[in-house]
């Protein structure tokens, strides 16, 4: 057994490879690079690096982090697991009902292993594919996964690198595929080792989270490599069908070639290879066609974008909210207009952003446009991270399903949503930095201060039961008005797979309008959705 | 049990639904369609239209003809069969390997059900799909399947609608796509009846053979509805997984939406619906990047185009062959280009066409280009049908198999190539009309008198035994050298599956070219191609 160790360190005077108590100088490489073989290395093998005599750190690309981000990294050898998928051929994006699903709170365990004795629930909804929150190692036990820092491993509190393939491959065997949300826009805030190794980020660009990640300065060759062959890893080596690539109007690159150009480049030589489609989805607020148009028309190919103007509209309509971004919505005219083409800003007034915003969607097909009535983000980030089941009455809830199911776009639904789940979905952390800890605790209260929010009820973070709580509870889904709505939601996808009107991308043929007393109607072909959301 | 017949024949004065001795006058409607619900048929009913009193006519959009093109037609119920394809997930075109098939001479039996049989040799060869040469009726038992004139009904010889499903049902089962040839550029001389419904030609366009299919003149409306019909109806009633059109350049539309613009809109749409990838691929000798381009890149979004002139190339400096076509090929100048970008021609003077030809395919990926070593034009369209096991040795054979298998293209195999058959492929044809079949004899004769072949030379196409000699012969698969071949092939497409740089798409990657010493070599990433083709 050996194995080449490499690790990128173009800065550095000395690196040594870190086994156990042994530390092993190891070879400079042009480029900036180190290596060294070592004969009794191999699957399990625990390392790190030291840099120029420092404390051991990760491995920037480890695979597994079994104790947790601060801990060596452990080799593992993809070639090794038994996958029974080979039969699998992919799930096209055009079509397809997203599941977004956050790990730990889905199922009792909280494990991907957990995750699939549920399966068989999302084969009877009728969903198509599953969307994990981010599972790349971040610090602590519990989090929503947007503050990972080995980018390259599964969460060792989730099963690791062996339990996220087994789900993948049970996912697969029951039909169902596999969208990994990916980060590539900032790393957490504790366990980023990143820049002691090299200019993984830069003050070219800043981010709500400080300084940029480098995919345009110098040294940026090798990041933008290392976000490639991370993208790639999840979709060759894990079996995954697509990648969501969050909040992308994070990323700046002022590159030729913006790294979500290549990054689809990319991905489409390794959809010929594997023979199954592969698709990347988006998130941005910018409303700019540019990022989902294919490459030859001058776009960067990217397959899909998160459109949530189109919860916005629809969420503020069935509230009433008119706190934060909703203050841009609230007419039914704004909502008929995301129902037509998803963007409600194409180009006009902002009243919050003060400026006009976005671009029209015109001559994009739907399918471009993921689209949810609820999501981790709008659900998470209220102070008491209510559902829409407990902001609104089950006719609403029916409506807005219904308003979904049979959009031309693509519908993803959020874990629970299906029955009206009664748990909420909170901002949950676990740092194990007190000082950090503390941060996010006061930081979260301070942010709902402004809307009134008293300290005490807004819940903390880092306490456990926060996470606990967000927990989805399976036994309420035999209850009544929950196996009810659930019944609806079945009754919607089967109609959205029966009526080929209801999937049919041309946006310019959805009719959608209202009467100006709250009766709602959308046209799609033979099909008429009528809502009545007056008084 | 009752049917709703509907038929358009605009210009008619009088239509009756023909059932058996009855004549029942149907119904005009808006739009030039007739129409009229009877009671007692459904499916398995025989029935026929009589325009203005005339004799008993098939219907256009017939699903079968058990009997012939000149004969009743008779009721189909798509919904009735029992498919077991429910997870088929469907093949992306780009890595996939085509393998083209003609039903009547691939099986001893040359039906739909006796080529069941032979799916596991395809399995085992590694290819991803098949494509089937025209199966629609056409007059006589035997031919190629270009002169259909029941668009909508599978040869009854092979086996009807039942037995396509079945075979289409079993190469999933096997993990094997279906593309299926059809043609929308002609009919057939034989059993067209189209003419006698409404304006389904016209003489605004004139192609080689006569008048045009109608694609936008007065009328072109339904004739239009009645090809993207026929189009989804393959890929939905059916489940086959892509279509080969046939000579798109004999396609005359100067529509603002061109038919293939259309077709390709909506194929998305209905791909959305069955959530499989759908794929178009046309024939085409116009090296025009407008076909292929996405409809939202200004093209008409099929998905990809037969590249003959690979072949030329390929064939030219592999035989030396240099008539008709031919004479614009041979160097191994030529031959690199084509391995570097399909298209040899890309507005570049043609001696053969005598004037410059092309447009240059810089930014296509080479998915787009369908290339093969043979096919069944290359093949059949030789006076005697030879295949280029019997125009070269296995050393060459071998290198033209090297070479197709490692191209950055779509590879596509002929029935038997794989192991060398040494059975020909002759042009057949079973016309029922004496003075037709005599005219389609005499004019092969006549076709390849130019090139000095005497008539006794030139296989009859009426004979049967010119069918019969073109049935492959399996008892060959288990020879010496026709196994050794078969080897060679399996080994390179399993080569294929194995290295991601040969499906790799990007051709401004590719290097090829010789050393004027008869040394070709391309280089594919990390794979470098050599073959001698020196003397």
């Amino acid at each position: 057994m050996a194995h080449g160790f490499r690790v990128w360190a173009p800065d550095r005077e000395r690196v040594d490879l870190v086994l156990g108590e042994r530390r092993l100088p190891m070879r400079r490489t042009e480029g900036g690079g180190w290596e060294l073989t070592v004969q009794d290395a191999g699957p399990g093998t625990d390392y790190a690096y030291s840099l120029d005599g420092g404390p051991p750190r990760p491995d920037p690309r480890s695979p597994y982090q079994p104790r947790g981000p601060h801990a060596p990294s452990r080799l593992v050898d993809h070639a090794s697991f038994a996958w029974s998928d080979d039969r699998w051929r992919g799930v096209p994006l055009p079509g397809a009902v997203l599941y977004e699903l956050h790990v730990g709170t889905f199922s009792p365990a909280g494990t991907f292993e957990g995750a699939i004795e549920y399966l068989p629930h999302l084969v009877e909804l009728g969903v198509d594919a599953i969307e994990l929150m981010p599972v790349a190692e971040f610090s602590g036990r519990r989090g929503w996964g947007y503050d990972g820092v080995s980018l390259y491993a599964p969460h060792h509190a989730y099963g690791g690198p062996e339990g996220l393939k087994r789900l993948v491959d049970a996912c697969h065997a029951h039909g169902l595929g596999v969208v990994m949300d990916v980060v590539y826009n900032h790393l957490g805030p504790s366990g980023n080792y990143l820049p002691e190794f090299g200019p993984y980020f830069t003050d070219r660009h800043s981010t709500n989270w400080g300084d940029a990640v480098n995919f345009d300065g110098p040294g940026s060759d090798e990041v933008r490599d290392f976000v490639v062959g991370n993208a790639l890893m999840w979709l060759r080596d894990y079996h995954c069908d697509g990648l969501r690539l969050d909040a992308v109007h994070a990323i700046a690159d002022d590159s030729a070639v913006h790294i979500l150009d290549r990054l689809a480049e990319e991905v489409e030589q390794l959809a010929a290879h594997v023979r199954r489609p592969l698709f990347l989805i988006a998130e941005s607020d910018l409303n700019d066609p540019r990022f989902v148009r294919p490459r030859e028309a001058g776009g960067y190919g990217v397959h899909a974008a998160w459109a949530d103007e189109w919860h916005h509209a629809l969420h503020a309509a069935l509230t009433g909210e008119t706190d934060g971004y909703y203050e841009d919505f609230g007419s039914l005219d704004l909502l008929a207009k995301a129902l037509r083409q998803a963007w409600v800003y194409d180009g006009t007034w902002s009243p919050h952003r003060g400026r006009v915003h976005g671009r029209s969607p015109a001559g994009l097909p739907g399918h471009r446009f993921v689209v949810c009535t609820q999501n981790h983000d709008q659900v998470g980030n209220r102070a008491r991270g209510e559902r829409s089941s407990a902001l609104m009455g089950e006719g609403r809830l029916r409506v807005a399903a219904a308003l979904l199911l049979t959009a031309p776009f693509v519908p993803m639904l959020f874990q629970g949503e299906e029955w009206g789940a009664t748990t909420p979905f909170l901002y949950f952390t676990d740092h194990e930095d007190p000082e950090l800890g503390q941060a996010v605790s006061e930081g979260r209260r301070r942010e709902f201060a402004v809307f009134g929010w008293e300290p005490e009820q807004v819940p903390d973070p880092q306490e456990a039961a926060t996470f606990e709580q967000s927990r989805l509870d399976w036994t309420e889904v035999d209850k009544e008005s929950q196996a009810r709505l659930l019944a609806w939601y079945r009754e919607l996808i089967a109609l959205r797979r029966r009526i080929p009107a209801l999937t049919d991308g041309r946006i310019d043929r959805v009719e959608a309008g209202h009467d100006g007393a709250g009766l709602l109607s959308v046209e799609r072909g033979p099909v008429l959705v009528a809502a009545n959301l007056g008084a």
